[in-house]
């Protein structure tokens, strides 16, 4: 197996400053086989399709024969690559199993990511297990903190992003200043905003609002935001706003962010439940309900976590992308497609050169306030 | 204006340790008639519900000369009483301006509850100033280290209490261990669950998982859980299981809980906007949500905040009651019925009982664990 060049690799911009070669660009994308509810069936299958549908190089990283099996049974052996590792990294397995894996699929792949081999992991695998694994063995980009997890909502027109989800549960203030620029970093090369509105969840909306993180942080963001690399601060975000397409950026840490993501997916789930026993209720409502079957299947389509395929480790050495456990092979495939997207908009790059530019900036600015 | 005994004194169990004598019990409650985005008409119109639904004596609290006209326009003169207050607490305020008028109608409110005139102060007025106000002039009860607000989250077959819900965006675990005892007093009070089920909100199910002041709680949690007072302490709650009834009480800091609270509030206004839009899409659905318009419009009551009457602010020498800013008359009145069956009762004895028995506990335990 060699690593191919970049697809495009004439628009290449050089990395942050300009002081290294610029690093060969792999285009494909390593997906951990034995990771998720339904490995390694669905996952089989969602890489075959990624593969047929967008073209990208796939590697199945897990247990070979098993896997050379099931791509037979897709008629797909031909059509994708298969690395051996020999072990799993459990569902139920959290942050330390990665220390006691070296041979699991998710170790693997993220070898084939540091080897250059390929340009993203694709996981559906535990997200403490994955999360730990790769931030060990790509480590944390030049310059950044702390990589951050990061989850798209579905917003109306542009999707929001939050970060960090879960990554950090104990943050520092500086933290959510990167996070920021990760996330805006993700927003510009994943959904195309140029100038990302980012805002700071907390509680309250007037500055000075909340604890004395999101104090902190929102009078770093706020001192900071004129760059470079600049940052259209829109202050404080409450839980409310979550979904309200206010802001492109939603950053937090990682304890805050994961409780609002699972509060807005169980309110979600619940909402429709609700909606769901109460249309069930009478002859009337259920002969309604029976009219509404087509936009009502769309729209849980749509809110369906599938369709975004999950979450993205930002500021590692490299792209990763966490499918959710409960993965089918649709959500796989779109968790490839995002990690080829990804891959194809430089975004270590693109996070590189704005943590750089604002460590720059941080530096100018102490030079300035202490003057000899 | 006298205050009355409380409606059922001789179930009156003594306060705790049995050291002090019983305090008067009075059975009123004030309502701030100038705080809610409606403020004064439908304040007083729900006041004037209140009082002709439950027979419970309502004091009005604001501008006489105004209160008194709205009531003649409702000929409920004899049926509510009056008390001046010239200041009003904007609903844009926040907690400083309770200090800068102490002649609010939330500060005269909290007078006659220091006074004994009643036993409860309603208000739907800017919830950082009434909690910042209702502290400084109810104090907080003898052995509790911070009051709490607490909100009731519309759960199957029984309502789950979240708290802090703001009161206190940077706790420590001891603060949380304490918030249990309130939530647990305060469900067996309004909801009558005689061993309410109590969980820390964090990230990830199993114990050691979450931020440092989580983890440190949970510890402190389990090792006290045996009580006296005991706790049915359930371990780990995540977000994703506020609405699912698993507990009947969950305990966070005032920062996460107001997140994970307005995160819910949201994305099930979000859920609803969505469907609604899914449903009016086609002609066929149009004529399915016709169909279905009954059923619809009970969820939407049940989802609404105004049923559950706001939030609660345990902890201080009396019961706050702080209905939703936007509260019509309905909303006023059921915070007005909430607020008397907590009086009737009696969850500040309750409160007191539960919190000195878990202080008596503590010693013990540091008593034993150093012996000389």
């Amino acid at each position: 197996m060699s690593a191919s060049a970049s697809a495009s690799p004439s628009t290449s911009a050089g990395p942050a400053g300009g002081r290294r070669p610029a690093p060969r660009r792999p285009s494909g994308i390593a997906v951990d086989a034995m990771g998720g509810d339904y490995a390694p069936r669905e996952v089989v299958r969602g890489a075959v399709q990624a593969a047929r549908e967008t073209g990208t190089r796939i590697t199945l990283v897990g247990r070979s024969p098993e896997l050379l099996s099931l791509l037979a049974e897709d008629d797909a052996t031909s059509e994708v690559t298969v690395v051996h590792a020999e072990d799993i990294l459990a569902m139920h397995e959290g942050a330390l199993a990665s220390w006691r894996r070296p041979r699991s699929s998710v170790a693997v792949g993220c070898k084939l990511v540091r080897q250059g081999e390929v340009g993203a992991l694709v996981s559906a695998g535990s997200t403490g297990g994955v999360v730990a694994t790769s931030t060990v063995r790509l480590r944390t980009q030049s310059g950044v903190l702390r990589p951050a997890l990061a989850v798209v909502l579905p917003t109306q027109p542009t999707p929001t992003v939050l970060l960090d989800a879960g990554a950090n549960a104990d943050a520092k203030p500086e933290m959510l200043v990167q996070f920021a620029h990760l996330g805006a970093a993700y927003a510009h090369t994943a959904h195309g905003i140029t100038e990302p509105r980012v805002g700071i969840l907390t509680i309250g909306s007037e500055p000075g609002k909340g604890n004395r993180l999101a104090r902190k942080a929102a009078e770093l963001l706020a001192a900071t935001a004129e760059g470079p690399p600049a940052l259209d601060f829109r202050g404080n975000i409450e839980g409310s706003d979550l979904l309200s397409g206010e802001v492109d950026v939603v950053v937090t840490d990682g304890f805050t962010g994961n409780v609002a993501l699972k509060s807005v997916e169980g309110a979600v789930q619940f909402a429709f439940a609700q909606m769901s026993a109460a249309l069930g209720g009478t002859r009337m409502a259920r002969l309604g309900t029976v009219l509404q079957r087509g936009p009502l299947r769309e729209l849980r389509e749509r809110m369906n976590s599938e369709t975004y395929g999950g979450a993205i480790l930002l500021g590692l050495n490299g792209t990763v992308v966490l499918a959710h456990g409960a993965s089918h092979a649709q959500g796989v495939a779109r968790a490839c497609a995002l990690a080829g997207d990804l891959v194809q908009g430089r975004i270590v790059d693109q996070v590189r050169q704005r943590v750089h530019a604002a460590g720059r900036s941080a530096t100018r600015r102490q030079r300035r306030a202490t003057p000899e």
